[in-house]
């Protein structure tokens, strides 16, 4: 993409054959926006970001994969600002435009010497098309790398938008999930990009749920290198009606890869959509479909292929929403199993049984109440994420 | 016990082979007290309970396991008139002085004849002994009975408290847990009972979690039968002194079963405890302890045996109190892994990897901020909890 050459390096961080360091370089004159994790213990290069975000400008950003960099004390906070140092005297930058992220073990010191002595050689081989070797890069536990591309007129021009992002377990993004990054060559102010962000995070990672867990990591941020074509009209701090286009592109774009992120969850094996209606606002509805998200007994039951739509129930009850037992219903796969309160008169579980086989499974509730309404996803929770989890460290 | 008559008997509601009708006969004159779900969509039996608690006198409780009449609209309803109208038949009382109970899969019809059918047999067998028997019958995934007897002087006088419980799954209790019954041959007013009752649950059943899903049948029923011998001066209305120790017992007693139920978590193999100091408030600190309870990422660390103190510190971040990553120290067993907010220098695991591998584990945290504190108690996430759950109406 113009204004963005990215890449990847083995820096011997905490895998051994494998990539665990990744640079992108971002052309003079790029903005960015950012949003990170509501968690109040959040990492060193979480702080960092916080900070240097409000000169809305980026020269780099740098990730690694292996250590997270949180809870270290002062060694963390020299660890980021030796890592951001050392890529600012590459690119001939202020320290303050470098972006760093770090994901991997919590709790243990970042051995950033391995990562600054990468750096320049890491530079040396960046190129504009390393888009799969950067998603790979920053892998954990993901069991595959996670990119979108989609493009987007403004003001009649053309322009790209290109994302990566990781994650697998430890997923309940309260802001953003655990590392994305977003580039496109749109010339487009801070304010507006910052604002577009916030708002599309909260419809894509903000309604995605692996096990409830909030990550001390999660840093989305989407960088406008401006090397598109000009439109005849530029974009203002206002963003306005010019941005509609970009601002639905950006959303579906997130939302796509916050479902590739839940798709991969620590031992998922299905994808869960669940679509909740008739709630007494959006927001409540919202906050009963993550109560059905991460209940583990609904997450067990979908493993075990069971359309054991009494749990469904039973977390809907427990989300303490405006809920009326006699108004409720809920479905599965198009079926609605029960109605207003009770089962469905000749109810035949065969199609259900079906679906609940697929690998997308889809649970519908309607509470019969209003008009609120919303879409949220997760998986299921099976052997493979207790195997991954119980000896993560080892 | 004095003032209770019980017994067990097969009504074949589910399970073959095994008891699931149990039933309490009360001495007349007996008081009652009792807390239920705050589970939006309750059991037909917690909200005929709550009807006739008003009254604050019962001379039976009947509880059935394998069926939860949960989501069962009018039928379910009926359900419950049912088995309460036999039951007051047979005991020659009225109806609202009959307390139910119900555990067992959501959202099917209670086969309310078979139990009614097979009440008389079992109001034949009643003794004051049937405690064990009684604690079997109310069973589900449940792998031993739980019971606790203890006593307690009143005005000098010397009383018996008796509970029982089941439970295993689906605890996250907001109110009371699954179904725990307690008898006492103490003549208290329903008033300070209730007023008793619902202070040491708060301390007890609501300081404990096995997997965050708030149970739709959550009851603690607790019957005073005032069979023992009276103190000098009777128990009033408004409680008082005359009762601390009773309630010092009551709730040691409440606790002990909570934590019973704990042990026997589905899959659990560790109970765990959690001691929050240093919060700003109690009400904080039990929150923190919640969501480090309710941490799929902590539980499945120490069903791994792994002391994976990071995550602990993941789960204090997320829980969305007031916490500073630089005042926060976490200790294992009796050993601060990290201290003010980086690890311990010269931390030697050893012997925090020899406590993990007991049968109880225990996490201290300390916020550093001020003197909030509070204990709550969970236990691991296992392959077997997967396994239960997976295939759990199979």
């Amino acid at each position: 993409m113009a204004g963005v050459r990215l890449g990847a390096a083995e820096a011997g961080i905490r895998y051994k054959g494998r990539t665990d360091l990744v640079m992108a370089e971002l052309a003079p004159g790029t903005t960015v926006a950012g949003v990170f994790t509501r968690n109040r213990c959040p990492s060193a290069p979480v702080e960092w970001c916080r900070s240097v975000l409000k000169g809305g400008v980026a020269r780099a950003v740098v990730v690694n994969a292996g250590n997270a960099n949180v809870f270290t004390g002062r060694a963390g906070t020299a660890a980021v600002d030796a890592t951001a140092a050392a890529t600012a005297k590459l690119l001939k930058c202020p320290a303050h435009q470098v972006f760093l992220a770090s994901t991997g073990v919590i709790g243990e010191m970042l051995p950033h010497d391995r990562l600054t002595a990468a750096l320049p050689g890491l530079h040396r081989t960046l190129s504009p098309d390393a888009w799969e070797q950067a998603a790979r890069g920053i892998m954990t536990t993901d069991t595959f790398p996670k990119a979108v591309t989609t493009t987007a007129p403004i003001g009649g021009v053309e322009v790209r938008i290109t994302g990566i992002a990781k994650g697998s377990g430890m997923i309940a993004p309260d802001m953003a999930t655990m590392l994305c990054f977003v580039f496109t060559d749109a010339a487009i102010p801070a304010i507006p990009l910052q604002a577009m962000l916030e708002r599309r995070v909260d419809t894509s990672f903000n309604r995605t749920t692996v096990d409830s867990d909030t990550s001390t990591s999660d840093t989305v941020l989407l960088f406008a290198t401006g090397q598109a074509k000009h439109p005849p009209v530029p974009v203002d701090n206002g963003g306005g009606p010019m941005l509609r286009e970009f601002r639905a592109a950006l959303g579906e774009l997130l939302l796509e890869l916050a479902l590739q992120v839940v798709r991969d969850g620590e031992g998922a094996q299905k994808l869960i959509r669940i679509d909740v209606t008739g709630a007494v606002s959006v927001k409540s509805a919202k906050i009963i479909g993550m109560a059905v998200a991460n209940s583990p007994l609904v997450k067990t039951a979908i493993a075990g292929e069971d359309a054991n739509w009494g749990r469904i129930v039973m977390a809907v009850g427990k989300a303490g929403q405006p809920a009326e037992r006699d108004r409720l219903s809920v479905g599965v796969g198009g079926v609605w199993m029960a109605r207003d309160g009770a089962l469905v008169a000749g109810y035949d579980e065969a199609p259900v049984v079906a679906h609940m086989k697929g690998h997308e499974v889809q649970i519908a509730i309607d509470l019969g109440l209003g008009r609120g309404k919303a879409t949220v996803w997760t998986c299921d929770l099976t052997h493979g994420y207790i195997d991954i989890n119980g000896s993560y460290r080892s």
